[in-house]
C-alpha cells in the first residue's frame, strides 16, 4: 500500500463513541456526556461503571441489581481459584492477572460454552444482554482478583479478607489489600480515584481491545489484550514507574524533596522524558490530575507529606522548563502510597478502573463492527532470489 | 477530536515495515522480498521464521544453531507443564492457548525477570538479541503447546508422543497431534501451509501485537494480543469454519457435492458473507489459496476426494455468483483434514506459523517505537447533569 505512514495514528479518527470524551483546550473529560468534574466525589465507581457500559445513569433498582451482579463477580470461579495460587508465584502480578483474566473465560457462563466435549466451534459474538453480564462479572472479577494475586505472593500465601457484602467495591478492595477495613474517607478517596481513571477514549489498551473485538473474538479476549497494552511501560504502568523513582528519592541522603529534584533536573538535563508529565489528548492540565493532586494534598495533610511535597516540586520543575503538566498517572501513584496500595499494585489497580471503560468499548465495537486492518507501507528489500542454505 | 472516521482503517497506512508485502492487483506476496512461490515447497518453515524474524535467510551454521533453538523451545516448561492439564480441560483450545502462552512468560529467561520478591518494576523493553531469543522460543513452544493442549483434552490426557529430534518442526507437529510419523509427503505439504501463513502484513492479530508492543510491553504480552484477535471469526477462526460447514454438508443425507452446492447457494440468495472468500488485500486470487488449492487437490487425489471436490465445487459457484476468490483459509482447511488435523485444531494450527510473523513485527515495532494511540469522534451527549439515583 502506498502513503504516508501515520505513525502512532495520533491524527487518525479510529472510530465512533458515546463512551467518553476530551475538550484538550479547556481540559475537560467527560463519560456519556458527564464531566467527570461533575462526577469525582459525588457519584460511586458502581454508577460509573454501569453508566459507561450500559449507557445511561442507573435508577436505584437497576444500581442495587448491578452491585448484586458485581458482588457475584467478585467470588472468584473454580477455574481461576485453582490456577491462582501458582500463577501469582510464578509471574508479576500484570502478566498473572493477564494470565488469570484469560483464564475466567472458563468461569464465565455467558461466553466460551463449557464441556470439554470435541472442542466447540467458533462462538458467534456475543449479545448485548450477554455482553453486560460479563462486563459487569469482569469489573467486580477484578479487585478480588488484583487482591488475590497479592495475597498469594505475599507472606504466608494465605487468601485475602472479605469482601464485606456491606462495603462498596473501593472499600472492598483496601479492606482486601491493606488487611484493613478503610477509613470512610479513604474508601471515598479510593472510590474517586476509581472513577477518574475509569475511562480514556482511544488509550492504547482500549484500542488493543476494539482491535480484538473487532476480529468478533469474544469480551475475554478483548480485556486480555487490554490488559496486555496496560503493562507496557509508555501506558499503564507509568504510574508504578512515579512510585518507584519517588522512593528512590526518598531512601537518598539528605533532604527527600531535594533529592527529586536533583532526580528530575538530572533527566531534564538529559533530555530525557520526564514519566507522569504530558498526554497526547491535552493541550493543558489533564483533569484527572487536577483532581487527584488535591485528593493527594489532603492525605498528605493528615500525616506525613513527604511524598505529596516531592511531587509538587517535580511538577514546578518540568512546568518551568519543559511547560508540561502531569497526566493522572502523577497523582494516581502519590495518592495510593497514602492508601496503603504498594507501588507494584499501581498498574494492577488502574486495571481495577479500566476494566469498566474496556468493557463498554468492546460493547460498542460489537454492535457496529467493522474489522480493524490497517495498511502498511513496505520499505524493505524485493525481487529477491533464494539461495539454498548449503550453497551460501 | 474532529473529522470522519476511517472505520476498519482500510485506508490508513499504520507502520512501514520490511517484514511481508503484497502486490494486491497482481496476486503476489513476499516475506523480506522473496516471494511465496518461490519459498512454497523448497524452503523449510525454520529458515522462513529465521528470515522473517532476523532478516535474512540462515547460513548452515544459523539454521542448526536456529532449530537448536526452537528445540529448546518445544520442550515446555515448568510453569506450563504445571497448569497445562488443568487450563486445557477448561478451556476451548484458542482460549487455553492464550492463557498458557501468557504464563509462558514466567519459563522465559529473556523477559519477566524471575524470583517472586516484592514486585519487580516494569522491565525496560528487551533488546533486539533478547527479542529475537524470546521469538525463537515462543515458535519452537507454539506447536508442542497446540499438541499438549489436544492431548490433555482428548481421550486419557496423556501427553503427546515425541518430538523426535530428527525431524522438522511440521513433521513433529503432525506426529504429535496424530500419534504416527507422518508420510514425507505430508509433512512436507504441512511445512508448505506453514510458510504460506507465515506472515501476512497488517491482519489484525497482527496489527494487535503491534499496537500492544508500542506501549511497550514485553514480546509475550504482544503475542497473548495477537492469539485474542486471531481467536475472532472475522480473522482465524475462519478455516474452523470452512471446516465445520463441509463437515455438515458432508454428513447430509445425499450427494455430498450437492449439497455444499446448496448450502452455499442458500447463503448467497440471503446475502450472507461465505467464510473463506475474499480479503481486503487483493483486488483478485489470493496467491496462499491458488497453491494451497494445488496441495489440497494433490492430497484428495491420493484417496477419498470428497472433501476437496466439495470445496471446489463451492469455490465455482462464489466465483460465478459473487466473483470472489477463496483466501487463505479456505483451502488450508481442506488441506488440514486430509492431514488428520481435527477442525478444532484450525485456528491454533494458525497460530504455528503466524508465531514467526508475529514476533517479527513485535521485533521490528520495539527496534522504532511509537506508541499507537488513534482519535475518536465522540458522537453521544454533552454536557449532562447527573441526578442522584435516588431521586430519578
Amino acid at each position: 500500500m502506498a502513503g504516508k505512514p501515520s505513525r502512532g495514528l495520533a491524527d487518525v479518527v479510529v472510530a465512533s463513541t458515546a463512551v467518553s470524551d476530551i475538550d484538550g483546550r479547556d481540559g475537560r473529560l467527560s463519560y456519556r456526556g458527564y464531566d467527570i468534574g461533575q462526577l469525582a466525589g459525588t457519584v460511586s465507581f458502581e454508577e460509573v461503571a454501569y453508566l459507561l457500559q450500559r449507557g445511561t445513569p442507573p435508577g436505584p433498582a437497576e444500581l442495587a441489581a448491578y452491585r448484586a451482579e458485581l458482588a457475584a463477580g467478585q467470588d472468584l470461579g473454580p477455574a481461576v481459584r485453582g490456577s491462582l495460587p501458582a500463577v501469582a508465584r510464578a509471574q508479576p502480578p500484570m502478566a498473572a492477572l493477564r494470565t488469570l483474566v484469560s483464564l475466567a473465560s472458563a468461569d464465565d457462563p455467558g461466553t466460551d460454552p463449557p464441556g470439554r466435549t470435541d472442542p466447540p466451534g467458533p462462538a458467534a459474538p456475543p449479545g448485548p444482554a450477554a455482553g453486560r453480564a460479563t462486563a459487569a462479572r469482569l469489573t467486580g472479577q477484578q479487585p478480588a482478583l488484583v487482591a488475590a494475586i497479592h495475597a498469594a505472593r505475599a507472606g504466608d500465601g494465605a487468601p485475602p479478607p472479605g469482601p464485606e457484602p456491606g462495603l462498596g467495591l473501593a472499600a472492598n478492595f483496601l479492606l482486601q489489600v491493606t488487611g484493613r477495613v478503610p477509613a470512610e474517607r479513604s474508601a471515598q478517596i479510593f472510590d474517586t480515584c476509581l472513577v477518574l481513571q475509569a475511562d480514556h477514549l482511544m488509550a492504547a489498551s482500549t484500542f488493543a481491545a476494539r482491535v480484538c473485538a473487532a476480529t468478533l473474538a469474544d469480551m475475554h479476549a478483548a480485556v486480555v489484550a487490554a490488559l496486555a497494552a496496560l503493562s507496557g511501560r509508555l501506558h499503564g504502568s507509568a504510574n508504578e514507574q512515579v512510585m518507584r523513582s519517588l522512593a528512590a528519592a526518598r531512601a537518598a541522603d539528605g533532604d527527600p524533596v531535594a533529592a527529586a529534584a536533583g532526580q528530575v533536573t538530572a533527566q531534564l538535563g538529559r533530555g530525557e522524558p520526564v514519566t507522569g508529565f504530558g498526554h497526547r489528548g491535552y493541550g493543558g492540565p489533564d483533569p484527572r490530575a487536577e483532581l487527584l493532586r488535591e485528593l493527594s494534598a489532603e492525605l498528605a495533610s493528615a500525616g506525613d507529606d513527604t511524598i505529596h511535597r516531592m511531587a509538587a516540586r517535580i511538577e514546578d520543575i518540568v512546568a518551568a522548563e519543559r511547560d508540561l503538566h502531569p497526566n493522572a498517572d502523577f497523582y494516581a501513584a502519590t495518592v495510593y502510597h497514602y492508601l496503603g496500595i504498594p507501588a507494584g499494585l499501581a498498574t494492577p489497580v488502574l486495571s481495577v478502573a479500566r476494566m469498566a471503560g474496556w468493557t463498554a468499548h468492546i460493547i460498542e465495537q460489537h454492535a457496529d463492527n467493522r474489522l480493524i486492518r490497517p495498511g502498511s507501507a513496505y520499505v524493505g528489500e524485493s525481487g529477491l532470489t533464494w539461495i539454498p542454505a548449503a550453497d551460501r
